[in-house]
């Protein structure tokens, strides 16, 4: 039976268990979740042992994936795992490999062995590079990487012969910007045929189901600039997605959502909400969104403002993206800095949400209590990097109780006193 | 006649006239704005022929400012200098010199003398320093800046005994954050008197009309984490301020406000709202909001992740926070990247923002063109900080005319070959 099929026959499996002990949910709730999709833990049965199964979801904090990965320009797979681990260090709850140069099936392996958290991959990259981009080379593919205990798989069923004639009838400046989904459109185009993924879904449902492979359903018509956002081609793909998640859910496989792309700040909540409502409430997965274009080189910053606001309306997984994102294969620096303010947007959007705010907030309220007291150590124990926070603190060499912004002006300072006289009685 | 009294005449100034052909609207819609109080040009006439005129508020875009100065433990004016220079070479509107150190005229006079945009100051952190926290060493320190020829002021004229009984009432856990807030408050716990420029507003509003000096009506009880947002003696002070920006206004004087502080992304929204009504739609002025307290090292980005949702909210001018904040004094490094960190939150806003959209997103869809193109050198002066995209693009010297994360695989490129092969048609 898979994780679904457990909880749908009502039992409390040890994944839930730990998960749900770790959120400070019940367990009986979590297994309810799980039952009914709103809630996904991926891990592979083949990788038993060896990862730590993560929840995500609704009533479950916002989680960080993070990307490595080779490229055909630059394939250093310790490098790679350097930045895995790196990542996992800096908070990541996920790692993906998204490798496509090299040995991409050592590479995968590698990663797998690396780190405990659960590792996602995109099977088609390996039909892609391996020249296979075939429905026999990208289904060799999948099972290749579900044997392997790959905990989850980006698969772009949404791009199809429906969607793609939506497109066709409402052009975008940027086209199409997913890889997997630029394959995809290549397969079709080269054969003529439809997306194998799409046609031959219940077949993917199976090996998926073999491995309680959870599949994150890939949004390869993500748009790639604040202009073709919200358009047809995105909203017809979401209502795909829907689809093949009443498919998986029925198929005892867990399934997640992937959602855009670049988006104006202002279109996000309806965009969020609309693929919750759409793939009845399925974990969403976001990739972004990112508020503007014109920010290369902070598209981690841009990524994370439309975070804050996809978490608040009701993403729960981030996709981090770099420093280097459009421009660069990301450095381990990069990906350690993607890491940690990826994981700053979650939690300012778990200080908002339904289950989770009281358990986010308690940790704003450390802080906040260790500022109020000027206590230096409290406040580095607090920081979601210590490390940084110590540094710049101390970087000058000038020791003082308060900081060197405000010296003997201290406000916390000062308004305290006054309050201790008494300032407040009319 | 001050500006407003002259657009309420019916004349449109030179400045209007720039301000509104800089920001592509009509010189008369923007002096009905100044008229009726809903935008600003901070411009001390004593500074004429120096300082060039800005535009903040309603139909206006996003403005921001960046905060320079000396403190008691760091005290070099250079530096300061060197830093409000970088920060408008990186595109700051305004420059506010915050100076707590050494010699604070001399400080504020080469500031002035430094830039051209628009500089506010703090004129109370003048009179604690030289010791002078009385009526008389307030109002002193007020004229001294505006004959300096100071373009806005902050002043905490919403600290008063009438808030601080709320704050009594209802207690926090960091208490008073704001510097000029703090001080007030000693001042009127030391005297038993009320805030000077409380009590003797119409005083402070006639040497404000003098010079034709703009009031930013600072707000002093911003809350300092994330536990004290949307607290009552907050709101006490929006009325406050609403009461005050009306007496301005009625007196020929141009003002704005300042909103908090540390606020939940959820409560942001709400927050500028009301400070909307309730100072009859000022221009609002905001430090922050910081969505979480957590990510000393960050917030520049945890602030400016809060300016974007303030900003779809109508939040008009953002005041950049560095990766210093709560740490340190900024170095001119740090400066510079909240800089540019803060202009990405303002063109996120900008980019939904009613009056001003259609020119921002003019921006992004240079930028969407010249990736579609793969035009590299399109995107480096599209960009934000073309110097640091290329630097990313080109630091590693594989030269390729993707990217080194796409390579081969380059989705934009894939997507168009399948398109053309036609793909997109039944």
């Amino acid at each position: 039976m898979t994780l679904i099929e457990e909880a749908r026959n009502g039992r409390v499996s040890p994944e839930i268990e730990a998960v749900a002990r770790h959120e400070g949910i019940e367990p009986a709730s979590l297994a309810r979740l799980v039952a009914t999709g709103r809630a996904v833990l991926p891990r592979n049965i083949r990788r038993e042992g060896r990862n730590t199964a993560t929840g995500i979801g609704e009533m479950l904090s916002t989680k960080v994936n993070v990307n490595v990965g080779t490229s055909q320009n630059l394939n250093s797979p310790d490098d790679e795992v350097e930045k895995a681990l790196a990542a996992v260090a800096a908070g990541a709850d996920a790692v993906m490999d998204l490798s496509t140069g090299g040995d991409l099936d050592c590479m995968r392996r590698k990663i797998l062995e690396a780190v405990r958290v659960p590792v996602g991959s995109v099977p088609i990259y390996n039909a892609a590079v391996r020249k296979e981009l075939t429905s026999q080379g990208l289904f060799n593919a999948l099972e290749k990487h579900a044997k392997d205990g790959v905990d989850f798989v980006t698969v772009h069923v949404g791009v199809n012969k429906n969607t793609l004639e939506r497109l066709g009838n409402d052009p975008r400046i940027m086209g199409v910007v997913s890889r997997g989904g630029s394959l995809t459109m290549k397969y079709i185009s080269e054969t003529g045929e439809d997306n194998p993924y799409y046609s031959e879904y219940d077949y993917l449902l199976e090996i998926a189901k073999e491995h309680d492979l959870t599949l994150s359903l890939g949004d390869g018509l993500r748009p790639g600039c604040i202009e073709d956002a919200s358009d047809r081609a995105k909203y017809m793909e979401f209502i795909m997605l829907g689809e093949l998640v009443k498919r998986a859910r029925a198929a005892g496989v867990q399934a997640m959502v992937e959602g855009p792309g670049h988006v104006p700040a202002n279109e996000i909540k309806t965009s969020v909400k609309a693929m919750k409502y759409l793939t009845d409430g399925a974990p969403l997965y976001l990739l972004g969104p990112l508020v503007t274009d014109i920010a290369p080189g902070y598209d981690h910053i841009t990524a994370a403002m439309g975070g804050v606001i996809a978490g608040m309306a009701g993403a729960d997984f981030l996709c981090a993206t770099t420093p280097s994102e459009h421009l660069d294969l990301p450095t381990k620096e990069d990906v350690i800095e993607g890491t940690y303010v990826t994981r700053i947007a979650a939690h300012a959007a778990d200080l908002t949400r339904p289950g989770v705010s009281d358990r986010a907030r308690s940790w704003d309220l450390k802080m906040a209590r260790a500022r109020a007291d000027l206590d230096w150590e409290g406040q580095f124990q607090a920081a979601i990097n210590p490390a940084r926070a110590k540094q710049i603190r101390h970087r000058r060499g000038v020791e003082t109780d308060t900081c060197t912004m405000c010296s003997e002006l201290c406000a916390i300072r000062l308004a305290k006193e006054a309050m201790e006289k008494g300032v407040c009685k009319k």
